[in-house]
């Protein structure tokens, strides 16, 4: 294949080390000048490539690119845009094949979960058949780390830190104070469908009995009973009682705790409340005093606290995708492979994007523990090694100092706009 | 004075520096051996004094006592627990110099914010009545920075170094997900009835027009028309648009935002959502996609991203208390005073306990921009040393080492326990 350009995008929630594959990407292609060009990052994800706003990356100092590895969130826009089906809107790949010619593109580097992995896969095949080929390859990154085959998704290994971490401080200060005060904390984490961010709550833990000491997993069916006796129990024993919950926390008939009930004074639904109807069960059933805290956003985006391994490995797939693509290859992600034994080893590895795409990997029934509210010593073996290390930022006037990119587009080649 | 011994207690809500200012009181006291014999901790704060479950200090480790330093929360429990008025309850503070008398305690150091200020105050003035005289120096701690005549106070550095950088970060996040998904981000912070902490929010700008965008004060009357406007520009300039609000953000009839309406399934009030309530705000006025964080105790025992300065004048206030004590002063507290100039210097000062006793410092008009949604330069000129400075705590397993204390007991003297 003579020289290409290359196209990279940020794809769905964003990170605290997204960038670091961005990154790895850029850096990698630097070194591979004899088969790929430039790269070109779309703006604000795949709609920047629909709408032909390509950020010229050549434009941005080695040191931007380098300060990308330290930087939280997606540096060149992330969007929430799912490409339909090839028969529901073939016109939408057909722009994107469109875009890639006008502005030789070669590669295709799509950073994102499984839906992004989907959208990989097709442009790699709908693209061979317009016979304009390109080398697509995904480059897995989810908070939820619920992508098959690789080990663990880049971003999970950061908010598992953040949570473990929080969820210990958190811990300390409802043990300081439920003498006289606050019994019960709970902490609400993200996770969708899938409970390994609840999960690593239990990492706080040193020894047994410590915080958090219920975690509501989303495979787990509440049972307001038990939850409420394990709570009561604790605080009878402990003096308080630490909870992780899930946002996907829910029934057995697959009512999310979150939609059970919350209205406003308008009489609107309220969302995303799994702590606050937690909470209101612990206070009206127990009558205990309760704090809660929703971490949202800040969870994801805590570069600060970032795991040292997930920012490593969010790098080495982003160099590993490009390295994959100089090779010739196509329609695969790289993963993560743990090597066997008790010292954690990785290398990075692959597997076919037709294997990835649309399959979702939950929490196994054997990291949890028997009475459901807690992870086994096999749970806490995988997760362990994924928040080791710390890779702080630097610091410039007492906050961390983030990439801040110069973002110039290129100039358009098409015609027509296309409308997303 | 001959030798005595020195009692220290934990009072009100926790911060992630206390156990800074423990660590420096003990270590101060360790060198005054000549007139400070052992020190006990109050278990629970002064409710262990009125129930003489004293912690007796040196059966822990130099190397735990060290670790305070980096230790979030109230090593040795901390309560909420106001002492009566000397009229309505004497017998508390007659328990209380029994206590000491029977333990041959001459020193009282009293870690809190303006209550025990209060509390410590009584405490000097009724010993000496009862014929037994105690040095009763109080320490500030408050994340509501709202204590007089000191600059600031220990507590509040680190809360507000917290709440820069998730701004900061969580600010990025919303702006690489606003082209297709949310545009409105709000942090709910801590503060009660004073606006610091969610001032602290502005020192994640660099640069005019950054996030922050909107930050509400509960010194600033809120006027959700105004709100509603500025948020609906926002977004229509910059896409997106970041929002910290103070948990004690109100009405101009004082009617608190957290108390406007959210009622559960049950009909019962849920308190403590201003995040939730503007949020819907957002969505049902605007139909802006938002997401909400309450950080809560996160951001009080975030240890792991305490701010350096406000660690090392935790420190220096506990050592200074017990320097004070031993130099035969009574009934003050060591103060943070500014040096003044455009440099920061700092060193340790002293007030009378009257002065502080019930008096609450509120945010300066001068420090609040004229529309009422943000901060002056006054403002952050004033704010920003306070943040500066990493002091990271030790890592193990990927979570913080934090310190464990024995907590082993004096053996009680008085016949007749006390209910609290």
């Amino acid at each position: 294949m003579p020289k290409k350009n290359a196209f990279y995008a940020q794809s769905g929630g964003v990170t605290a080390v997204i960038n670091a594959s961005a990154c790895g990407v850029i850096e990698a292609a630097r070194e591979h000048d004899d088969r790929i060009d430039r790269v070109y990052a779309g703006l604000n994800g795949i709609v920047g490539a629909l709408r032909e706003e390509l950020i010229d990356v050549s434009q941005e100092s080695v040191d931007s690119i380098a300060a990308l590895r330290h930087t939280p969130s997606g540096a060149f826009g992330s969007c929430r845009y799912k490409l339909k089906s090839l028969e529901q809107n073939r016109a939408e790949y057909e722009r994107l094949i469109e875009v890639f010619k006008a502005h030789d593109i070669g590669y295709f580097f799509y950073n994102g979960g499984g839906d992004s992995a989907d959208t990989c896969l097709k442009v790699s095949q709908l693209s061979e058949k317009m016979g304009y080929p390109i080398r697509a390859i995904h480059i897995p990154k989810t908070v939820d780390n619920d992508l098959p085959i690789t080990d663990n998704c880049p971003g999970f290994g950061s908010v598992a830190k953040y949570v473990a971490v929080s969820t210990k401080e958190a811990a300390l200060d409802v043990a300081s104070m439920c003498d006289t005060s606050t019994k019960v904390f709970i902490l609400e984490v993200m996770g969708r469908h899938a409970g390994w961010i609840a999960a690593a709550g239990a990492l706080a833990q040193e020894t047994e009995g410590d915080a958090p000491h219920v975690i509501l997993f989303p495979e787990v069916a509440f049972d307001k009973e038990k939850f409420l006796a394990r709570v009561q129990k604790t605080v009878e024993e402990k003096g308080y009682c630490v909870i992780v919950a899930s946002e996907g926390a829910q029934y057995e008939d697959g009512t999310f705790l979150a939609d059970a009930g919350s209205v406003d004074a308008f009489g609107h639904k309220q969302l995303g409340g799994v702590a606050p109807t937690l909470a209101n069960m612990v206070k009206s059933e127990l009558g205990l005093k309760y704090h809660w805290a929703l971490a949202d956003y800040l969870q994801r985006a805590a570069r600060h606290i970032a795991s040292a391994t997930d920012v490593e490995q969010a790098y080495a797939v982003g160099r590993a995708a490009v390295e994959m693509a100089a090779a010739g290859k196509n329609a695969i992600m790289p993963t993560i492979e743990r090597a066997p034994g008790p010292d954690y080893d990785w290398s990075v590895g692959e597997a076919p994007l037709n294997e990835i795409a649309n399959v979702e990997k939950m929490m196994p029934k054997e990291f949890i523990s028997e009475d459901g509210f807690g992870i086994t010593a096999a749970g806490r073996d995988y997760l362990l090694p994924l928040i080791q290390g710390e890779d702080y930022p630097p610091y410039h006037n007492g906050v961390p100092q983030y990439a801040k990119l110069k973002k110039v587009l290129v100039e358009k080649k098409l015609k027509e706009g296309f409308d997303v």
